[in-house]
């Protein structure tokens, strides 16, 4: 399988590493909207993004390594028309829209595009899904964290006198342990999560004022407990440069006829590196369009229609002699 | 959707509840080997093993409720020439045989047929496949246990002088955080998992000479720890007469140019009724039968050929919606 990455920031980079750990595939071109001289790739050749309809019988599948708030909704639409893709989309709101796009213009040309691939939407999202469907009547909780948001980063670092800042989401333990014991508890999002911010401000700021306005922000911090503690950029860049995150999908119900049995599942992602694992993520969801396509599949897709063993190297006698 | 039951034990009952919590399904017909008249289920209506054939064309999937070492070998070729059919085959060594068998008698009848359906089989090898599919260079970890083994009970019962048994399955804790702790170790049978056995015997039965003989058994109790505890057997039925079990899938890997980042995910399962968190996964895949042969598709399947979005009642546009 040769693969395309299109556009090589930290995903780009986890991929061109991802696929070095699948004997199956290669990473053919990487395409950048940069200057290709300036991109210093693990290996791969570079090439200018205007140049990726050349490759168009030379790639399997192109893998999309841009951001959901502008490029995606462009590029992937755009590039379904030429290839098979995959891409990590996350805008919730937006995926209706974004899916309906790729998967016309993946359908016109006869390709498959897998939208929405990684951990949180992708195997959280699939948790959920196997959760809901073996314990109908029960509530499917998520809890993001420890981990970076980078979104809650970025809101920090636009207020007046901030020179650098880093958000951690944590699950609020107590909750967790309500969860975990099979209340199926009703939360708002303070009692679900925290906020833990790290800030650096410029000389002489106003540290009250800032501290103030990150915790009242609206939509990001007001409905939170959060704490904001400041540090020297010196301290983020050192102590606080790490991309972890992680979470809990959490789901317990009662069988029986006096639903007197209790059933509780749990799936945990515990990350150093988000944007790694995400690679990992959609590397293998690569690999299933690739063999879905071969089927004659078209259209666009999320990870939850691919058959969990399209997403495999192996064979199917190899799989269900392996792990069923 | 009309489900049929063939055998109604503790798995059968499991379904017959299990599809009350489906608002798309109902249970149709229980099927017995036993009389009928005999035979009293929470509702569905009961008739002979023999009129299931009378049933063809009444039943969207019939699901199979036999033991794996001598019913499921025979019943579900044979059901598969008549019905879509669900089993939970467990019989590790010989799933190529039965899963040969029964994709001949579903693709020559145009049946389709999900055979090793349930936790694990089941749930358990969909999160081996899942996470040696994202992480392909690591090993996957699975412990059993806090649970009841049958079949490790059933081989204490046949020791003479037993009256009655109950075996425990319980992982190693120490093993158990060792892979926690993304060491990626290797381990002996009795490195991860441990055995503990409560026991009634008859009166003036030699205790020692049992004791020996179940901690010296060949494959099920001489490569572990195992502790023989001496009960009455009304504190067996008392104390020990549910079927609890559970156990954790775990996969760690490290990321980066320089494996710097280690990953680690884990899906736990804590079940109080083995057999009724069994029958509720074997519903649900019951559904994705229905759906899979209305779109054309026969032959025999495991839980790693299912699109997942097939397992639920909702439509694709509301799974994205709300669990994406």
């Amino acid at each position: 399988m040769k693969i395309g990455i299109y556009g090589y920031g930290n995903l780009g980079r986890g991929v061109e590493t991802a696929v070095w750990h699948n004997p199956d595939m290669e990473t053919a071109a990487v395409f950048t909207r940069r200057d290709p001289k300036d991109v210093q790739t693990y290996g791969a050749p570079v090439y200018s993004a205007d140049q990726a309809t050349d490759f168009k019988d030379k790639i399997d599948v192109m893998i999309i390594c841009g951001g959901s708030a502008t490029d995606l909704p462009e590029m992937t639409p755009m590039l379904a028309k030429n290839f098979n893709i995959v891409d990590s989309f996350d805008t919730h709101a937006k995926i209706p829209e974004h899916f309906a796009k790729t998967d016309k213009a993946a359908k016109d040309s006869g390709h498959i595009a897998l939208i929405c691939a990684g951990w949180d939407p992708g195997l959280f999202s699939l948790a959920r899904l196997y959760f809901s469907s073996v314990m109908p009547v029960c509530t499917t909780y998520t809890f993001w964290g420890k981990g970076v948001s980078q979104g809650h980063s970025d809101a920090i670092r636009r207020i007046e006198g901030v020179t650098n800042a880093r958000q951690y989401t944590l699950p609020v333990p107590e909750a967790l342990e309500r969860v975990r014991a099979g209340e199926n508890p009703t939360f708002t999002p303070r009692e679900k999560h925290r906020r833990d911010c790290y800030v650096s401000v410029a000389e002489g700021a106003d540290k009250e004022r800032i501290k103030h306005e990150i915790i009242t922000m609206p939509a990001y911090f007001a409905d939170y407990d959060t704490t904001v503690t400041f540090v020297s950029e010196d301290e983020i860049i050192k102590n606080h440069s790490a991309l972890p995150h992680g979470g809990h999908v959490l789901c317990s119900c009662r069988t029986g006829q006096h639903n007197e049995n209790l059933q509780k599942a749990e799936f945990t992602l515990s990350l150093e590196s988000n944007p790694e694992f995400t690679a990992s993520v959609i590397t293998a969801g690569a690999r299933a369009m690739h063999k879905m396509h071969a089927r004659g599949i078209t259209g666009c897709k999320t990870m939850l229609d691919i058959p969990p063993a399209d997403l495999s190297a192996l064979s199917d006698e190899e799989l269900r002699k392996s792990l069923l």
